[in-house]
């Protein structure tokens, strides 16, 4: 374990509320609460509280962004080569706030956890969750942390699409914005993955309409999901360079129905591994999130122009040259209506092989555009604070 | 039912076969038979046998290429657009076969079939398919038709790859290949694919591990193996044209686990229809011997130069824009080896936005192509007739 350029040991938090009193308001209608976030924070928040960063994890992602929960811990959070001292978001500089979203399953409140009402899992009675209900709780959070304005919110896939959401959103909490390899909408193609990935869990039998939680879970469907979905945030080429057309065994061809090539191994693998770590009912909600996220119709009664028209924040908008899922194009459409409100949008695609996924990979241009960017705003702050003190 | 341009009323004839008899080599290196290949002949065969035409269809396709089985039946063969009187393979000109892959399960010898020495179907026993045990096949069929030589192989996709495995391995008996949206070997990516689609099947309860045909079949699984195969045959534009985020309903997000955009539902609605149609068992061996095929390894020691320096037929090769599973640069790599051996090559990217499956959709310019190649090469044949009398 390399801990010399991390946060060191941290440890989840948990943040419990409900507005009004007792529930908080889906934008589906319905009522719930009180409700849990589960939360990590790295760095100090300063005196003035100018200096919070929130970070906005992917589809299967977690609070746990940076740092080690203990000693004999051996896997760092999932962003900690952008997080940390000296980092792309230095914790020496900037409070860093990661939150579990809402309908997720690695401790916020989503439909594994426990209906206090039935005393068994939400299951599918938990409410339909859109990307706004994860930044309105999120929303709460940050009040609660006593924080008026964040510095900036960063996020990627669809941690971008909670950025999106919390500048148009929330626009007098957000001074800069960083949406990374993301979309105002899926595309059909998106939409289409997310669909056969959805039909694999509940195709399962051990799906049982979503109440499997006391029997067996639906294993294989969710292996085969996350196989699918894998295959979409890499590139043909990272494919290529890391698999290849490698065989197994020796002999090639094996001949019968075993997996003769390393991709398949190793896809057999990542699924394997996600049913271990994740609630097969999560995904099924959260990409449910993604698909039906349309900035536009929501913001803009159908123009994105109009949508951005309610942001004030400056934005660094960051696409991937390989990533096939939401492909650059996406972003400079997001980038122009940005422009026809006249906001300060730095943007750049970042010529890299790696796919969708090529936020989560050592990329030097990725942590000194962050840094730079978040820099920039920071002093701003910092200068305007001294003008006001002259 | 349009019948105008159509072969018209076509029957599906079956050949017996067994080299040496009563058995056929696998390259695997089992022996079976006798095998049956299940094949369709549209237009007469002339005097000199000169003008026979081999269809190859690609992986889930049949022997059942054009025309109807009956006044009433409403559905032709599946390239009906380009097989008949005056189309793109004209009838009136040439003798067209088109059989049924082994391994297949639509008349041909595959999983599915029944083992005379048990009674019951081969399931797993049946032996591993190669691209080369189909060509095999082929090879019988077509010299129990009396035929020497073919005009010419055609096919798109895995059809392409039996054309290109036909003109390496049987150079005497190919005049001219027309490989369409193939590939001489799967990227890493289209063997991943295929490794979920066939993970879909095998992880379904209901597989019992090929030995399901006396009881329910794999029929979840297979429908989630074909949505994600649906998915890699068409464009992010096809799709978007198609679907685009259009809803089912009006009420768009329904807030529960139903599918909400019609993207979802074509593919439900795709993957149902194959499992009425095609058995589980059989796409794990097709799509097993498409990972699997490698002409440079096969035939050329490593070297695609070296593999097509076995040929001599002249190739019309032709890749679509918008096919991302087996994209343009494959059909030049292959270009470049074919022109290294001095072979002749007509190559053409067609510029359309239907995805790899555009060689099945109406496409006038692909016809013309086709049509003009496979005139040119028929009247050198006439003409060298001509000559020979002199």
């Amino acid at each position: 374990m390399n801990k010399h350029s991390s946060v060191g040991l941290v440890e989840k938090k948990f943040f419990h509320f409900a507005h009004p009193p007792n529930e908080m308001v889906f934008e589906c209608g319905k009522k719930l609460g009180p409700l849990t976030l589960a939360y990590e924070t790295y760095g100090e928040l300063n005196r003035d509280k100018t200096n919070a960063v929130l970070v906005l994890h992917a589809l299967t992602g977690d609070s746990h962004a940076a740092g080690y929960y203990s000693e004999n811990d051996n896997k760092p959070g999932w962003w900690d080569l952008m997080i940390g001292p000296g980092k792309g978001i230095d914790t020496n500089k900037y409070f860093v706030i990661c939150s579990n979203v809402l309908g997720g399953c690695r401790g916020s409140t989503g439909p594994s956890s426990i209906d206090p009402d039935t005393g068994r899992p939400y299951s599918l009675n938990f409410p339909a969750i859109t990307i706004g209900d994860m930044v309105q709780a999120q929303k709460y959070l940050i009040q609660h942390l006593g924080i008026e304005q964040l510095l900036a919110v960063v996020g990627g896939s669809m941690g971008g699409m909670q950025a999106l959401e919390w500048s148009v959103r929330f626009p007098d909490m957000v001074r800069a914005a960083i949406p990374i390899a993301t979309t105002t909408k899926h595309s059909s193609m998106a939409i289409a993955f997310n669909e056969v990935a959805r039909q694999a869990i509940m195709k399962d039998p051990n799906w049982n309409n979503g109440d499997y939680y006391e029997n067996h879970h639906p294993s294989h469907g969710q292996a085969v999901a996350r196989m699918i979905g894998h295959i979409t945030y890499l590139s043909d080429t990272a494919l290529k360079i890391k698999f290849g057309r490698t065989h197994q065994k020796e002999t090639k061809f094996t001949y019968n129905m075993e997996t003769d090539f390393q991709v398949g191994e190793y896809l057999a693998y990542q699924g394997q591994k996600f049913v271990d770590r994740f609630d097969a009912n999560s995904l099924l909600y959260l990409t449910k999130a993604s698909d039906h996220f349309e900035l536009a119709d929501k913001y803009g009664q159908g123009s994105l122009a109009e949508a951005f028209s309610h942001a004030r924040c400056k934005y660094l908008v960051v696409s991937f040259t390989s990533d096939w899922l939401y492909p650059t194009r996406q972003s400079r459409t997001m980038v122009q209506a940005m422009k026809k409100n006249n906001l300060y949008v730095n943007f750049c695609e970042i010529l890299i092989d790696y796919g969708h996924d090529s936020f989560l990979v050592e990329n030097p241009r990725l942590f000194s555009l962050i840094s730079g960017f978040l820099d920039k705003e920071h002093r701003s702050i910092t200068k305007q604070g001294e003008n006001n003190a002259l």
